[in-house]
């Protein structure tokens, strides 16, 4: 296809891609949610009946990426072995099996006039999506514009260029089954950089972009992008024990806020403890962690505490580690904790463990970050834990989708009004 | 101020006053609502109080603006008379009359694994307005912004500085009255346009643009912003009657959406008729606007009807009059009424007059933008019509908000979490 492609201008290739996905969406927009759930599930077999294809496809990635020199963490990500690729087919399930969420009406409230004003939930249109060498998120991200309405243009990571070209043609094959437009799914069939540069400027067809993968990718897409972005920068996310918290649930948050999986965005990553409870929690912490491996980095009155921990420089506040890695800084009170947290977090993700009831209404409104926890653990941030189902990303923006996106952060609302013939006086 | 200005740094003096809002929005974010209404009230006796040094800086911009030769609609919309200063106090009132957004919490329903989550209505943060020389937006977007928790930083035309400068004077008076910080509300101090291009761009103090006038400043604001833009391109809004219409309610509803006023973005521009019906309702209804003196211009098959009637050209379908010109089509039906509104319109309101249901679902579900009515006059898609108690402008984005923004659309919702020390399995 990239043969093909050569002899095209891209601009006009591109230009053509983002007129199907227009047409596309309006049939999409409209069509029935039994028509796109049969859609997801004939997307679902098309993977089962060409699993050999799509890992032959992806045996040609993973030859090329070891050619490339690609590190074993990058070739882990290209891989798609049985697993992960039943791991597709049940996410399109899940898919299906969640509620539509287009053509929700809301708030049908009868205004002074007599006219009688609502909502209506409708698609965004046409979803750009720019992704790294993963190309399981060629079915996610297909997954959930399909169901929210949106047609979507795809581009992966070129690494995985044939296993997201055999991914597609089990797309094409499913919606073809169930006589939805083919272009409601398309992926960018060459591996040119430009095609990302036109993506990110087609504001004539294309909604909005979500890129998804590391901070050096959504920099360049948000700086670029003349159409508005839904991203996620990165997740540097708080535990802070205030010095009324119960101390068996600070515990127990802040072992498993660390300690449940390290390269997420959802760990934490800077642990606050209030002075006054500092000596009663951060041994028992401390050994907790170095059970686990975790390399504990202090400030100077955690170092009083225990000496056995590195001195965290001002960078570790700053600092999104993924990894078994934590910073720990005591504070003196929830006020220092706040203001710690809004300056050096990322607005991801922000847990405190308190019993006093005002501290917790204060936390709540003062931590200007997608999630506020009270007692929780931060890992509990994510689009299944938060019943939606599945999630594109989460959002660290403020304007239009906050926290983690699902299905509804994928629509927008019109207003609607029923009247009877009023006119304004 | 502009002379000291011009010995500063522009770009140092730009960044300064986004560090300060963005200190201010802190504290606005926190602000309780009996404080921000009365900073409100004190902003509007301080706007009663300094009634005759606004009229004097008036004086200075309308002397320089009939110098500079400005228009007679450009040199009225600059003006300050008693009855635009009752207004703005009277718009005051207003806002600090409805209900405060911060703080809402909704949806919290306990999940599965026993956190309890829902969402928190939160500010954006600093707000940054450019508009051009209407100096009452002044104090309409500090009003909406400061009741919604934001800082704002604005930025008029040139040629209402000095208006512009005293009306912020009542502005800062207001805050220091209540104990608000000054930089809650801040005015460019420079007529410098370079200004506008560093406000687009400082990305790290300003968290969303709204652009307010004519489509020009409105795509260089979008062309320009890095930072996410809320706006308003233009209304092409439509009125379709269709042949299962009650005839006395498509005459009323036509005659309003066009006559009501004629320089709004939400008038009717075309009027599309079901060829069924056209010979009976076109003949009237042309006998109204002329009445009212609206040139009118029709398709070939209209002209068969009434042919005294203009002949529509290929530009007029795309054309926001704002002027008492309406174009006129005859169509086949519904269907082709829905394909001329999603392709020539501007997706911001558009209404259909008919008696049937299912038709009535059908447009609904299938025309895009921001506001459809079924028999309703499009003049009603209007922040104070639809219950927001004042708008900042009509969106006709998809991304956050669509159609009138109210204080809504000027916040965001995050995701709150209530737990008893609940940590992931």
């Amino acid at each position: 296809m990239n043969a093909v492609l050569d002899q095209q201008d891209l601009s006009q290739y591109m230009s053509q891609l983002g007129e199907q996905a227009k047409q596309a969406a309006t049939i999409l927009a409209a069509a029935e949610p039994a028509q796109k759930n049969a859609a997801l599930l004939a997307i679902a077999e098309a993977l089962l009946e060409n699993t050999d294809q799509i890992k032959q496809a992806n045996a040609k990635d993973l030859q090329q990426g070891r050619q490339d020199g690609l590190d074993e963490a990058m070739l882990d990500r290209l891989e798609l072995n049985d697993a992960r690729i039943d791991g597709m087919v049940e996410g399109l399930h899940q898919v299906a099996a969640l509620p539509d969420p287009v053509g929700e009406i809301s708030e049908m409230n009868i205004r002074p006039s007599g006219i009688q004003l609502g909502k209506m939930r409708v698609p965004l249109g046409v979803i750009g999506i720019i992704y790294e060498s993963r190309p399981n998120v060629t079915i996610d991200a297909a997954a959930l514009c399909l169901k929210s309405g949106n047609a979507t243009i795809l581009r992966g990571g070129k690494e995985a260029i044939h296993s997201n070209q055999a991914i597609t043609r089990c797309i094409q094959q499913g919606l073809q089954a169930v006589g939805l437009p083919q272009a409601a799914v398309q992926v960018i069939n060459t591996t040119d950089r430009a095609a990302v540069g036109l993506l990110l400027t087609m504001n004539e067809f294309v909604d909005v972009i979500i890129p998804r993968g590391g901070k050096g990718l959504i920099e360049r897409v948000s700086k670029e992008a003349t159409i508005p972005v839904i991203k996620h920068l990165d997740g540097i996310c708080h535990v802070y024990i205030d010095d009324q918290a119960d101390l068996g649930k600070a515990y127990d948050v802040a072992v498993n806020s660390k300690t449940h999986r390290y390269g997420v965005c959802n760990a934490m990553e800077t642990l606050l403890i209030a002075e006054a409870v500092a000596e009663q929690v951060l041994p028992d912490l401390n050994k907790a962690y170095r059970d686990q491996g975790v390399e504990l980095r202090g400030c100077e009155r955690c170092l009083e505490i225990d000496a056995d921990m590195l001195k965290a420089t001002g960078e570790d506040w700053d600092t999104e580690y993924l990894a078994p890695i934590l910073s720990i800084r005591i504070v003196d009170d929830m006020q220092q904790a706040i203001e710690h947290i809004n300056r050096h977090g990322s607005h991801h993700t922000d847990s405190m463990v308190s019993e006093n009831y005002s501290r917790a209404r204060t936390f709540l409104r003062a931590v200007d970050s997608s999630s506020v926890m009270i007692n929780a653990s931060t890992r509990f941030a994510d689009g299944f834990e938060y019943g939606l189902g599945a999630e594109i990303g989460i959002s660290t923006d403020k304007i239009h989708a906050r926290g983690p996106v699902g299905l509804k952060g994928l629509t927008s609302q019109k207003y609607i009004v029923f009247g009877d013939g009023q006119i304004r006086q």
